[in-house]
């Protein structure tokens, strides 16, 4: 089964990718937005068919190599 | 509001990067990984306090610069 996953940058840690976006957006008459923040996004399609196995194998995959907890957080979806 | 927005590529359309992630997840022992697939997400933080305007605003700036649309497809969550 296909589950998602989001890893984001934590609460404080500078996002200078999002900021350039923003800053962008600002010039393209995009006045309303006040900041972005950009994250990654997997789509993981894995061989267990029961979701919550699936999923906690997902959060192992997280912990292991797709999140940096030290600055990044995760999200299964 | 914030307004989360993900950017993925089209089916069909290779993911060399996904494909080294899922290459990696293999060698690590996670051998039940099939496929991955990499997209981009976003945090929105808008000026607009009626959700439905948020939406379609943030759904413009997806077609005019976060998503290219030959290649990727967008969703607003």
């Amino acid at each position: 089964m296909k589950i998602k996953a989001i890893v984001t940058l934590k609460e404080g840690v500078l996002d200078p990718q999002g900021k350039a976006i923003q800053q962008t957006l600002n010039g393209m008459n995009f006045s309303e937005v006040n900041q972005i923040r950009q994250g990654k996004y997997f789509d993981i399609e894995v061989n267990i068919e029961d979701e919550k196995k699936a999923k906690a194998k997902v959060e192992e995959m997280c912990k292991k190599l797709l999140a940096n907890l030290v600055i990044e957080d995760y999200k299964i979806l």
